[in-house]
C-alpha cells in the first residue's frame, strides 16, 4: 500500500476509456514529462467491452505543480482518448458523511478504525433518523445530526440532508446499516459515491431480512456484499463481499452474530478502497485495484 | 474420522423424533445393554421445531449380534419416540450409482478418490446419456451404461434406468455433473438419495449457466452447491457448499476453471458425508454431523 | 448456540476421563434421574491416548436442585470415572480480568461485544502496565488498575495483581496484547486459564514481531493464534487460529493492519468459547466443542 | 485472465531492475513503436529494497517481428536499466518436466489439468525413482523415465537425470510429492526453475512428516506452500500457499486426506502462475502477478 506513502507531491489518476493502442504509453509519458516518477500503476482491459482501465499513482516531488494546473495539461489527453477521469492529490482526503440508524456495529468499526489512521478519509458528519448513536459519535468527536424520518417526511427531510451534504462539502456517503431506502433523486445526487453494505451474500436474500432467510433456506455459508447504491435496491455495483460457515447448530441469533463481523469488515474495506481511489465503476460491475 | 476404523462389529444409528427428556439416556442405555462402546456421538436439538437428531457410531466386539437382530430389539424403542432412524454396519458399504453427461472432473474426482480408499461406498456403475466418458470408467474398472435421451424418450428411458438401479442395488445416486432434469417420479423413487452438484452458490443464480450469471453481476466470490434433489429445482436441502474469490481480471473461462475445482471438492465431500451415514434432513434443510 | 437461552436451571458439565465403555449411559442416566432435558452433548474419544472428552447442557427446570448438590451426587461417579470434571450453571458468568498495554483493537473488540451482550462472562477488571487505555475502560464503565512493571519490580508487581485477581474473583485472565512475559508462578496460579493472542500463524514465527518475520520470509498468508499460557512461550495448547492472504503488494505496516483484525477475531472467539465451557485441554492440544 | 488468447503474435516481457524515474514510460513507448497493443500490465516496486518489477503481456498482431529480434532490440534499453528480463511469445509454451516418486495426487491433478488445457505447458517427460506411476502416465501418453536412487548412487543418477533433461529442452522442473532432495549442483543447474510443493504452511514444520508435527502441535489450520527449490531445504521462495480448518476430531490420517487437497490445488496454482511468466524472484520473496 503506497497510499500510506502519502507525500504532499502524490497523485492518482482514476481512468476509463475505449480501448486502443498507445494508451498507457501516452499516459506514462504524460506524466514522466511532468517529473513523475509512477509508484503504482494497475490496468485493466475488458475483454468482452474493450473498455480500458487504469489507476496510476506518482510522486511528482520536484516538480512544483497544482492539481488544477496538472488537470488542465491532461484535459486534451482526456478528450482525446474519450475518457471519464480523475486526477486527485492524494493529500487531498475525500469528505465522508455516514448514514446510521441504531446498530452501532458497523458505525464504530469505521470511527475506530479512522481514530488510529487506517483511512485516507475526513469523516466530516453522521446523520442518523435515531438519537441512539450520538454518545458513540461524540467519543470520536465526529458531529453527529439527527434526521427524524416518516413517509410522509421523507422528501422534504432528504432535501435537508442533501443540503447539509452540500454545505458540508461531502464527496461520499456510507450507509452503515441505515434503515431507510434512499429516493432514486438523492441516490442519482451522488451517483457511484453512496456505498451499502447489505447482510447477505448478494444476488442471494435480496430485501429484507436475509438473515431469516438464509437460515430458513439451510445455507452452509453466509455473506455480506457491499456495493454502490443505485435505483433497484442491492442490485448496485458490487465491490466487496465476504463470507463465513454457518451449520446447523447456528440459530437465527448466531447468524446475526456472525454476519455483524462479516458487515463491518466488509463495509470498512468498501471504504478504504474507495477512499484510496481503487475502485473504477464498470457498468453494473466494478474494477478494483486491491 | 473414527469411521476409517471400520471393524466387521461397528455400528451407526442415524435417527431424529419429536424432542424429550431421556433420549440419550435411553438410547446409549441401549447401546451399553448390548455391550457397545459409543465411539463417536453426536446429537442436535431443532430449537424452533424441537426436533431431536442423534448420530451415534459404536464398536460391539464382545458381543455377536446381527445388524437385523439388532434393529428388531431397536424397533419398539424407536416406535414408542416416533422416531425415523436407520442403524448400519459401517462394514456395509453405500452402494452408489453416478450419473454423468460430458464434463470429466467430478467423476474423475469420484474415481480417484475411491480408488485410493477415501469414501465408504461400492462404486457400482456409471449411467451416462453420452459415450465420452466412458475411456475413464474403463481406467477405474466401473461398468458404464450408455442411455442417450431426447424429450421424446426420457419417460422410457428413466424407468429403464430405474430397472437397473434396482437391479444393481443402489442406494445413493450421485449426479456429477449430469446435464438432464429427473422427473418427479424418478426423483420420488430415491428421495434424499440423490446428490447433486450445482455449479453457483445457492440460492443465488438458480438454474443455467450460473457462471455466466455471476460474470455479468459482477460477484467478487463464487461457489458451487451440493444438495439433494428434490422436484423443485436447485432447491433441495443443502449439504455443502464453498466458495472461492473472484475479480474484474476473471473472465467467464476463468470462472469455469475456478469453479470446477468448487464443484468437484464439493461434490466429493457431500458423497462423503453421506456414505458415513452423517447427514439427517431436517425438512428443507439438513443436519450434518461434520 | 444454545448458550443464549441461559435459563436460571441450565448446567453444563465439562469432563474428561479415560475412556471405557458405558460413560455416555451412565452420565446421561444421572442428568435424566435428576430431572435434566439435555439440550446439547458433545463428546470425543482421543484414538491414541484413548481418553474421553465430553460436554453436556442440559436444563432442570421441573427440579429444584443447586450447583452444589448437584456436585456432591456427581462427585462418587467422577471418582469411578478418575476424572477431571466441573459442573456449572450456565447463570454464573465466568469472571474476567483483562490485561492490555497500550493497543487498543483486542481491547475495544471485548468490551464493544461485551457490551452487546455476546460474551457469557463477567468483565471485571482491567490491568494494564500503562495509563493510556483508561479512558477506553471509562467509556464502558469497566475499573482500569494501572501496574508499571520494570525488570527490578516485576516480581513485586505480580503479586500485587495476584492479590487483586483474587480479591476480584477473577476466574480467567485475557492477555490482549499485554506486552508483558508472566513469570512461572504467575501462569501456574492460573493454568489453563490465561488466554492469550498471538499475532502469528503457529508454530510458524514464534517470539516477538512476528509481522517482521512473515514480510521478510514472504509469506503468502498471514495468521494469528490464540492459546492457553503455559510456562514455554508461545507452546501453549491452541484454541483458535485464523488467517488472511497477503501479497508483495503488502507492505510490513499492512501486515499489521491485517494482523489486527485476525487478532482481535481470533482472541475474540477464544474468550466467547472458553466462557462457554466449550474447551478441555488435552495435554498439549484443545478439544474445542463449537 | 487473458492468457487464454494465446494468439500466436502475443508476446510477454517480465522485467525487474534498479527503480527510477521513466521506466514504465520508456517500456511501453518500446511496444507501442513496434506497433504492439498491451493488453495486460503489472508493476510492482518494492519500496524496501526500491526494485522495479513488471510483467507486460501485448499483441503485435500487426507487425511482424521475431521474437530474437525484439530481444535484439530490446537489450539496449534493458542494459541501460541494468535489468534482470526475458522476452516470450506466448505460443512458444513451457516445456515441464515432473518428478515424483509413489504419491499419485499431484501428479494426476497436473494431468487431468493439463489434459483439459487448463495450462500454458508442453509436459515433456516424468521422472521417477519408482515405476508404481508408470501406468498413470501411460493413461496420459507422457514418457514417463525410472530413474531408482540409492545414496551411493545419487551422484551418478543425477547426472544422467540432468542430461536427459537438457536434451528433453526442460525449462522448468515440478517436483509433484518427489521424497528425494536434490543435490545443491542439481538445484543451481536449474534456479528458479524447480517448483516444490511441501505440505505444511512454510515456515511451520519445515521437514519430514509436517503432518505428524501438526497433529501433535494441536494446530487449527494445516496448510501446503509450494516453492522454488533453493539449496536449503523448505526455505524457497514462497509461490502459493493454502489452508484448511481441522479440529480436534482430525486424525492424522485426515490431516493427510484433507492435506492432499491443499498439495495438489497450491502446486497446481504455482505450475500455471509459473507457466505464463506471473512470477519475479525478489530476493528470498517473489512477486507474483495474479
Amino acid at each position: 500500500m503506497i497510499m500510506s506513502e502519502t507525500s504532499p507531491q502524490n497523485y492518482i489518476l482514476l481512468l476509463s476509456c475505449p480501448d486502443r493502442a498507445g494508451l498507457v504509453s501516452r499516459i506514462s509519458q504524460f506524466i514522466y514529462e511532468r517529473g513523475g516518477n509512477i509508484l503504482d500503476l494497475d490496468e485493466h482491459v475488458d475483454p468482452v467491452e474493450k473498455i480500458f482501465f487504469v489507476r496510476v499513482l506518482w510522486s511528482a516531488e520536484k516538480y512544483s505543480i497544482s492539481a488544477s494546473e496538472l488537470e488542465d495539461a491532461f484535459r486534451p489527453l482526456a478528450k482525446e482518448f474519450d475518457a471519464s477521469w480523475i486526477i486527485r492529490l492524494t493529500a487531498r482526503k475525500t469528505r465522508i458523511a455516514i448514514f446510521v440508524s441504531r446498530y452501532d456495529h458497523c458505525l464504530l468499526e469505521i470511527l475506530w478504525r479512522n481514530s488510529i489512521g487506517e483511512f485516507a478519509i475526513d469523516l466530516a458528519i453522521i446523520i442518523s433518523n435515531h438519537s441512539d448513536l450520538a454518545p458513540l459519535a461524540a467519543q470520536y468527536g465526529i458531529p453527529f445530526h439527527i434526521f427524524p424520518i416518516t413517509s410522509d417526511t421523507k422528501e422534504k427531510v432528504e432535501l435537508q440532508e442533501l443540503d447539509l451534504l452540500e454545505k458540508s462539502s461531502i464527496d461520499t456517503i456510507v450507509l452503515a446499516r441505515y434503515m431507510q431506502v434512499l429516493s432514486s433523486q438523492f441516490v442519482e445526487s451522488y451517483k457511484n459515491r453512496i456505498i451499502n453494505i447489505h447482510h447477505s451474500f448478494l444476488p442471494a436474500f435480496v430485501g429484507s431480512n436475509p438473515y431469516r432467510q438464509a437460515y430458513e433456506r439451510g445455507v452452509k455459508i453466509i455473506g455480506a456484499t457491499s456495493h454502490y447504491v443505485t435505483e433497484v435496491l442491492d442490485e448496485g455495483p458490487i465491490i466487496e463481499q465476504d463470507i463465513m460457515r454457518v451449520s446447523h447448530k447456528d440459530t437465527r441469533n448466531d447468524l446475526v452474530r456472525k454476519g455483524r463481523d462479516l458487515e463491518r469488515l466488509v463495509l470498512a474495506k468498501a471504504l478504504r478502497l474507495h477512499a484510496e481511489h481503487r475502485i473504477l465503476v464498470n457498468g453494473k460491475k466494478t474494477v478494483v485495484f486491491d
